[in-house]
């Protein structure tokens, strides 16, 4: 590729460019970002050649346009490059949710749909920022591209290599199913652990608590470390499929709740053990 | 010492033993287990120097007493060993509850209830059994020590001492105070681990959701890996406590809930925030 563009230069599009440059895909990474201070940065760091001065001009002849900013900015950077958008420039994005995405797409890019194909990057990680950004972030990581019906088959397989040239392995699945996906094995989690913190933050006696917390309590919930921005904007743009999460794992721990209280040890062992079956044959891909 | 006499000679009582040899704090081993196989095995690691064939000859000239079986077991054991207890030994245990370990000895110790000084080392491992034993096991880890009113000062310092000898920062509750805090920072978020897995193990698509689970995922559900039956017995033991603790993480689920199908970004960012600032100020100690 001869020209990157990228909107938001953090972790995601950061290691997104480092890691086509280490390979030798991009001959130029053009950047594009909210803050002056963060631009600068990613350029100290080699993630940039250039900051970009105008995105018109510079999206016109880009080959590949990388959106990685929070979500719920990314309708109003569409609607600022479709109109400049150059008939072979491509655009994918970053993002941890796939139908708000979709809809912005469709809400904003307007004739230039077709060259949008969304993609989650599964890589996250507790830091961010362009110091956080690594080459090798997506190496052996996954990344779910899904395609509009109004994609070629040239478009996807061309967004799909630039991730595969970042080290990436690529699953498909429709924007629908990545979210009812991610709902069940991401979102749910995050609001679980979230919910397990604050439930003790909120205690009397939660310094004598968290003093004898340990390894399991620290497993648990160390995504409760998450951005709260972040996981405030996954809710809400997943909102329905989370909500239906919620109310599963709710039936879920009423029946733990109602076998404990009739202290009815086949019931917990049995579904303790099944779990503990899935989780030890589990392997992370 | 001169003499210290193992009951359940797995990872909790061979560390015990490993350790304190290292430590050149005691002459002798005898241990006793239900498997001929597990105490032959113990005794080749050097967890034993003998394997117990006279419970009663044996527990009469201790030092100190470790019942290191499963909870459930203790009873029978105490009942074993009270009536030939010498006038000098002391007794602890290894139980990860302590309400219903302490209910045990009050019902099977006796006249030598004083001589039992209940203990709860917090340093369980995924795995189990005299190969898992490790003579650093308890270095730098937590002991809780619950003593009974029953017992002397002199009864409970030497107690601390041989955890302390084993490399542990040894703590006190009162086994009601102990069985609260862990039913709220280590059985509740197990429960909640094993309902997760459960729920989605019983899918049609668990294995499209199980393929895409990441890092969040596989943090969040490590302890569902743990002893289906060790877990069945730590929750019947600790029911009362675990049952406030389940109900109390419902109504905090409900609220999350209804933030999130009023799309109150408000609400969640402050709950989240409030979660996020404690966990990351949190240490383990």
């Amino acid at each position: 590729m001869n020209k990157v563009v990228i909107f938001g230069t953090g972790l995601i599009g950061g290691s997104f460019a480092l890691a086509l440059r280490k390979a030798g895909a991009v001959r130029e990474v053009v950047g594009f970002g909210r803050s002056r201070a963060t631009l600068g940065e990613a350029l100290r760091l080699k993630i940039l050649d250039r900051i970009g001065e105008d995105a018109a001009r510079e999206v016109a002849t880009a080959d590949l346009v990388l959106v990685a900013t929070p979500v719920a900015q990314m309708g109003e950077i569409f609607a600022r490059i479709a109109p400049h958008l150059g008939a072979a420039a491509l655009v994918t994005d970053g993002g941890s949710t796939k139908g708000d995405v979709v809809a912005a797409a469709r809400a904003n890019l307007g004739a230039r749909l077709a060259q949008f194909v969304p993609a989650h990057p599964i890589a996250g990680a507790e830091h961010s920022g362009p110091a956080a950004a690594r080459a090798d972030l997506y190496q052996g990581k996954r990344v779910v591209l899904t395609r509009l019906p109004e994609n070629s088959d040239a478009a996807v397989a061309r967004v799909q290599r630039a991730w595969e040239q970042c080290g990436a392995a690529v699953s498909h699945l429709t924007p629908e199913q990545h979210d009812e996906v991610f709902a069940a094995v991401s979102h749910l989690p995050h609001l679980l652990s979230f919910a397990l913190v604050h439930d003790l933050a909120q205690r009397q006696n939660r310094d004598l608590l968290l003093s004898f917390a340990a390894s399991g309590f620290r497993d648990f919930t160390r995504i409760a470390a998450s951005s709260p921005e972040m996981w405030r904007d996954i809710s809400l743009a997943n909102r329905d499929a989370l909500l239906r999460e919620v109310r599963q794992y709710a039936d879920e721990l009423y029946v733990l709740y109602q076998a404990l209280e009739r202290s009815d040890a086949a019931k917990l062992e049995q579904i303790f053990s099944e779990a503990q079956k899935v989780r030890a044959n589990w392997k992370q891909q």
